[in-house]
């Protein structure tokens, strides 16, 4: 047997506690500098590729790993998002990342040339490709499974071959976390609750000031008639003038002349409606305009929209809301109302360099009544509408502010380690531990036979650890352990007996006095 | 305005209370019938594909959609077994599920060829993969950001091109779910937690009885030497006899005669080894064999396994343990200690017939210590251990066991639902649900603006919602409120101001309830 329990006792109590003092002082001077190596890891870890002459590792262009640091954010953020989606009883459900091809061409517009394709199987037939997004998909499982009323959420990652921009949370690989409702429902009501579901998000999330721009596809449709617009340029015309969110109106104004072959007379008329703005007074003066007061898709998009601006104002949530006309939306899909929700202080500013956290909109949605049909082999309908909360924008921001704030946040939740000062304790410790374990509590121990005392200060203190039990030979005679506070570094020693409870009650103090540091 | 708060009062309170009874009548019946209904239509979402003369709508081979009964038990097991690596203080990562071909190829021997490739991508010059397991990726991750030391946990989906067998729980797309140690630490202390934390996911899971076969990746190369295997074979050949699980000894002797061209007579010197299997005292008896008593490899492997025995018996798990020498797994990047956790009652059975519920092995792993180096540009290496549990499998176990036990779970977590019986009434609701919203109760509404009461009711009852707040004009006039239990079909009327400390009482009511219901 390679160990065996030793008791010898050359390790004397008075020692130990002239040790100890010792100890706490070289383990302050580590982790200070340790402190700094983290930091010189952390800018390691920002760099994408490591080379050296032979090899290059490194993984593919608009991706990235999450460190433990990033994981907890991320697990923070779902949870209060997955909270609001349960609190407005929603289920969730999950669909393969990989698709038919068929499926996803032909849905996206302009953007289909995005879609990663996967290389032909031999023993297959199949064409695959990974999802774009997380609507398609939804719309296929409505279809295959012929339900035609449901409220779910989906988070999962979805693939687009794009250019990739990391500091604005803009990715190739990147989730989407969506919320829709299928069914045939009376108006505006299910908008009313995704634009109530934007804000409660938001607000608990803490993002700082926010505004959610509202228009409607059939409003649009309207203009663009009643601007000449030929119809067949609808649809690419609403991706042009999406783009007015990160480019001025001349270079818009250009694309639609240049690239979509308008006159400048008809831009200028769009010119006019796209830069409106307002909320229900708007309503008011579109009704009376000549031109789309006659337009019956008008007449459709208005009284929606101030059907919506009631509830919304019932929903306590109209504060948050502009009516803004230049809202377009990039995708085919909507048919409807869409919304897009922008962080005021992180709205992108075209004066200010690549490197700035500007993330553009971080929820956005609207509704699309057509997608389900499209797909459905017998046309089957099912009118829906969605929101999806940007959440790698959501994730940028936030670990751009836990920088700021400088704060070492704890990742994993270790609240009691068992630890020896003496050689040959490692049996004791795996007891210990088990024991520990079986009562609930989350715990660890070193991987060594005789670690150094101080290794296992410094672990504790390092993965803020809340209890270290310290048991050593003058413990284990005495039928006593140590219970060590790890922030304030006090010790006490108890019999072994009330290990369970002392360790409920130190854990209870400590906790306790983390809140109220916090609140202070 | 289309909607105006209407106050008329058709509806007396006396003919209100009449109608209730018929209204609860009637709820059940229609309930029955949905029942049916929905298991017809569990039945028809059974079926992979749907097809018409035109278009067939289906997902990839080897895929599935996850429906919320199904996400529900995926999130419960997924939190079991999270909550256990978080015990054991694991930290958690995310690693992209795309990575570089080159870092994925000649990790996984005869495997490699089920790897999930990309269309190469004009604009791009990385060729693509999709991930095959989570360990190279975690081993690319350890290597690029440096990181010698390591607990964590990570659960993805991963890709195999496998020929799948879904009712065993074997599909193309499916999770991952590994929690792994890297660092240099002291022999067996690594390898004695991991199985330790197999034994607690397994039975907080409560899948049944179960045994985890050890063994040892040098043991089986000594074995193979002192048999007289050629050197190359040893990697190859310990895919074969990893198959012994699923074949008989007949089936698994041809392959080693046939396709690796041993010998019948080294053939049968290996039979007489991996036949073997005990405890403790296998090593003793193996210790006495005259030729692997010489084979270094063999001593090392047979003190490691002492060691790791002493420490599960400390950890209090060597009952489940069974020292099995036919264990071989099929991947190569193996180099110590190995294992796997197989569920007794749905051991795979030649006898019966393909549908069985027979998923081989639920967790699975092994220490890998050159896997790190043999990525790493400078040859760097980090030892690691790791073990992976078989969540697709367990899922396969828990929704048979769910279909069996024909519980109805709840799948939203909607506890209070607005409803009223009479019409016009949808702005109070709306008022109503924003109150609760904003006091933190899972609340849903009709999204119709004059439901049906029965539809109302039933929605509750389908989706087993605790409460349902009724709300009409009587209400409204004296300022009261009514709250339905819903499974007990009793109704309370209560001032309007106390609904909040008045629905906290009920919802209480009614868990306890339940709690008491499941106690008996």
């Amino acid at each position: 047997m390679r160990l065996i329990l030793n008791t010898c006792l050359y390790y004397q109590k008075a020692f130990y506690r002239i040790r100890s003092r010792q100890i706490n002082d070289t383990v302050t001077k580590l982790l200070n500098s340790k402190k700094e190596q983290s930091t010189n890891h952390q800018l390691i870890q920002r760099k994408e590729n490591i080379t050296n002459n032979d090899k290059i590792l490194k993984i593919p262009r608009g991706t990235r790993d999450y460190h433990p640091n990033q994981m907890k954010i991320r697990e923070e953020v779902f949870q209060t998002i997955i909270n609001c989606f349960k609190q407005h009883g929603a289920n969730t459900i999950d669909t393969p990342v990989i698709e038919l091809t068929t499926l996803l061409k032909e849905k996206y517009g302009e953007d289909s040339k995005l879609i990663y394709e996967l290389k032909d199987q031999d023993d297959d037939e199949e064409t695959l490709a990974l999802r774009y997004d997380l609507t398609v998909p939804f719309a296929r499982y409505l279809s295959q499974n012929k339900i035609s009323t449901m409220k779910r959420y989906h988070i999962g990652k979805v693939y687009r071959l794009d250019n990739p921009k990391m500091t604005r949370g803009r990715y190739r690989e990147f989730y989407q976390c969506d919320f829709d409702i299928a069914g045939n429902y009376d108006p505006m009501i299910p908008e009313a609750e995704c634009i109530k579901i934007i804000v409660e998000i938001l607000d608990k999330l803490a993002l700082g000031q926010y505004k959610i721009y509202i228009n409607h596809r059939k409003l649009l449709d309207a203009i663009f008639t009643v601007c000449g617009v030929p119809d067949k340029l609808f649809r690419s015309l609403s991706s042009t003038i999406d783009k007015l969110d990160k480019n001025s109106w001349d270079v818009v104004r250009n694309e639609m002349i240049n690239e979509k072959g308008l006159s400048s007379e008809v831009v200028d008329k769009i010119s006019r409606y796209v830069h409106m703005h307002g909320n229900v007074n708007l309503i008011e003066q579109l009704r009376n305009d000549p031109e789309l007061s006659s337009e019956k898709l008008s007449i459709e998009a208005l009284n929606d929209l101030e059907l919506l601006f009631r509830y919304l104002t019932l929903f306590n949530v109209m504060d948050k809301v502009i009516f803004d006309l230049k809202l377009a939306r990039g995708l085919d899909y909507y048919t409807g109302v869409i919304f897009e929700a922008v962080l005021i202080q992180y709205q992108y500013n075209p004066q200010l360099d690549d490197d700035q956290i500007a993330v553009g909109s971080v929820a956005a949605g609207g509704r699309y009544d057509e997608l389900v049909g499209k797909i459905d082999p017998k046309q089957r309908c099912v009118p829906c509408i969605g929101v999806s909360i940007g959440v790698e924008r959501i994730f940028t921001i936030k670990e751009y502010q836990l920088t700021q704030s400088k704060i070492q946040s704890k990742t994993i939740e270790t609240e009691v380690y068992v630890a020896s000062a003496e050689k040959n304790f490692l049996e004791e410790r795996m007891k210990l531990c088990t024991y520990l374990w079986k009562n609930g509590f989350k715990t660890e121990m070193a991987y060594k036979c005789n670690p150094k005392l101080l290794d296992q200060l410094q672990y504790c203190e390092k993965n803020q650890i809340e209890l270290c039990v310290i048991i050593g030979s003058s413990e284990l005679e005495t039928d006593t352990i140590k219970i060590r506070d790890v922030i304030t570094r006090n010790e006490f020693l108890i019999p072994r007996e009330q290990l369970i409870d002392e360790i409920r009650i130190h854990l209870n103090k400590v906790r306790q006095r983390l809140v109220e540091n916090k609140q202070q």
